[in-house]
């Protein structure tokens, strides 16, 4: 069984992306199918993700898998000072599969390298989220006809330590979107990122205001949630937090085929309201994960021939 | 799937309730059935109670299902600020059956208005706990010759905070009960479940002492924990917690078919040298939770045609 | 089913030990067995311990059972007071197998004289892990050419509350072994331990000193960890944690059928260079536990003719 941990998004060619979005479709079309019998995944989540790891642990049930693992770090071993080298090749004796989250980045790739058990990385400090970034783009297309090619996309709220929201950028960058980055000053889109679009001729705006003519232009918002750990200034993150909130009245005149989405949970950034719009697809979104993380573990795993 | 979400043994009339305990009589027969191939049940519990996650997921398991959820809330999503409308359409994108318990009365009525899902309560605040009482009346029945009419039962301890009490009373109330009510004066049968009675014609006694004559007379002694939680007093509850101990010596000339019920787990209430009577039932009564539970799942999933 | 609980390593004579390790064998060549189809294994862990948990787990998925059970004691009905019997003899209605471990000693064999539920003890308090024992005896045996019989055992490090290191001597008792004792002062080998080994006429040493000799002249170097919270001295643990480290260095001379084995999970005792030696043998040791687990969990359910 060839090792093809998944670590990073931009492990992945344009190619490779519309291979897993088609397997993740077959999937939905019947998503309990026994390929992973008498295959155990053990899911380590050194930091706590209910949405993350039930996703995951169901994509591996309903492919007749078994699981093992922890749901956060406070029991383990690593409490007991052992490191994450000799924690990785103790689990790499039980399990056929890694699928670990962890508050430090490169966690994950570190992992990949000791072990022969394929690792997918479900999430590593503010680092790659790359299983997110794949549910992002199998919903994208989805409800844009089966097209990701020329969308654009206005990412509202976190994008300065926004994981999902920088994967989702190198992820976009094989089909030509236009994106419109909206943040708070102190919240914008690193360099790094921007510096990514410029050189592969990626066209950008950045802006501090979420409006309407924003909206209208938009085929996909992607929100985000603003965290409160990420401010000194409380005063600041209460108007941040008002400015940034998407509302029904809001989509009066957007375009069609516009969905919302939002990597979930969302706290106050979306309305309650909007989840009765056409638009809402957050709910459907985080349904696609478990279809795409099928498709992700067989990826890794080298099953292919899925009809 | 019709959902048939339980949330209230109010929901059952006297028709569900034999149905459903001769389905659980038939899982006595045979616990290991493949009625849940390919199907996921999430057990979501909110508050801890490793006795009915257990229970619960033994259920699930011996059916040929699979589970998924948490133990506790402090490591989900909701810790992040996320609604318990999103946590339950989050989980319903993943289980066919959500199994919950919640410290807020209402909790599962909430839950099962906003997903197709089928909801079973396990437990909400001090308000309902069904699949205890259908154990309950499973445990009456078969220590009672296969009978429920008519029986004279005895319901000892928290009689105000007991949410296993409040709803045994509803689920009895089919069959022509007698009630003793026996509890310290700050914790007495609410006026609710008095007048409940009173419209039903159904005959019942209150008393704070807990006598040889109330003993003697009866076919079922339900005994309940009494939480010191409950008291300011504590001399008070000193008192009390020893008033309402039941000791086998006190057994001498009961009923030749009285049988001592509990919803477990007992601290100081019920003498250990009563678990080696033989109207020591409360072992058993746990036991038959798992054929119980069996029966509610499929209940709740519309399956039927049990043999 | 004959309940044959595993409490302690003594209940096993040399046959017993040498059966046992032969299952073993067979499960290495195929760990994959459906032998616990239609059973489920309880695992209590009224003490973390996610290595044991883990290594446990795997053993019964991969012979086709499924696993229910709680990972810490603090969400569990004990923490509302109640007893340790209460919650075996709830969990046995539940479960063919309970797989436990305790803070206290004797917990395990408490549990198995009220129950008919199979127990195997996964650790009690300083008192017994047997099934960490029988795989040290199968990683022994692996690596001596097949051969028990007659090997010099040096056992470094905590000694004194090193429950793994107790059932050692006990295991490698059937197969007239030679022991060096090292350890500090504080942490010396009980004298019940050496009167054990006087009675027997089982040869060994005792030195505070880790030293080439000693180490060259070895079969097998077992490792333990020297936990800090074992001394009232601090200067005293630093000490000490700096004399007892192996060094790759220091295998230069060592007999070319030497390997290190360790319970883990080790913290700074074995220095990282030394994984990368022909000698290190403690990541394999672990692996080694699942077929183990596998073999000790037929011997308790009394499954046999394994081929």
């Amino acid at each position: 069984m060839e090792n093809k941990s998944l670590v990073s998004i931009d492990q992945y060619g344009r190619d490779d992306v519309i291979r897993i979005l088609d397997n993740a479709a077959r999937f939905e079309n019947n998503p309990n199918r026994c390929l992973l019998e008498g295959k155990i995944a053990a899911t380590l989540f050194f930091e706590p993700s209910t949405r993350t790891r039930l996703s995951f642990e169901t994509a591996v049930l309903r492919l007749g898998g078994r699981v093992i693992g922890f749901q956060d770090a406070s029991t383990t071993s690593s409490s007991k000072g052992e490191s994450l080298k000799d924690t990785i090749r103790m689990v790499s004796n039980y399990a056929d599969l890694i699928i670990m989250r962890h508050y430090l980045e490169g966690a994950a790739r570190y992992a990949s390298e000791i072990t022969n058990v394929p690792v997918i990385n479900a999430g590593d400090g503010a680092n790659q989220h790359p299983s997110q970034t794949l549910l992002d783009l199998y919903s994208i297309r989805k409800t844009q006809n089966g097209l990701l090619e020329g969308k654009t996309i206005a990412i509202v709220g976190d994008l300065k330590y926004g994981r999902t929201v920088h994967s989702l950028i190198s992820g976009m960058s094989h089909f030509n979107p236009t994106f419109h980055f909206v943040s708070p000053d102190e919240l914008r889109m690193p360099d790094e990122q921007k510096q990514f679009c410029d050189r592969l001729g990626i066209c950008y705006t950045e802006q501090d205001e979420f409006t309407p003519a924003l909206i209208n232009c938009s085929d996909i918002i992607y929100m985000t949630r603003v965290q409160r750990e990420r401010f000194t200034d409380m005063e600041e993150y209460e108007r941040v937090k008002n400015v940034y909130i998407l509302r029904a009245e809001m989509l009066e005149n957007c375009k069609p085929n516009l969905h919302i989405l939002h990597p979930l949970p969302r706290v106050t950034e979306i309305a309650y309201n909007v989840d009765d719009t056409p638009q809402a697809y957050y709910f459907e979104q985080a349904r696609n994960g478990l279809f795409t993380r099928q498709a992700i573990i067989c990826e890794v795993l080298g099953i292919n021939h899925l009809i």
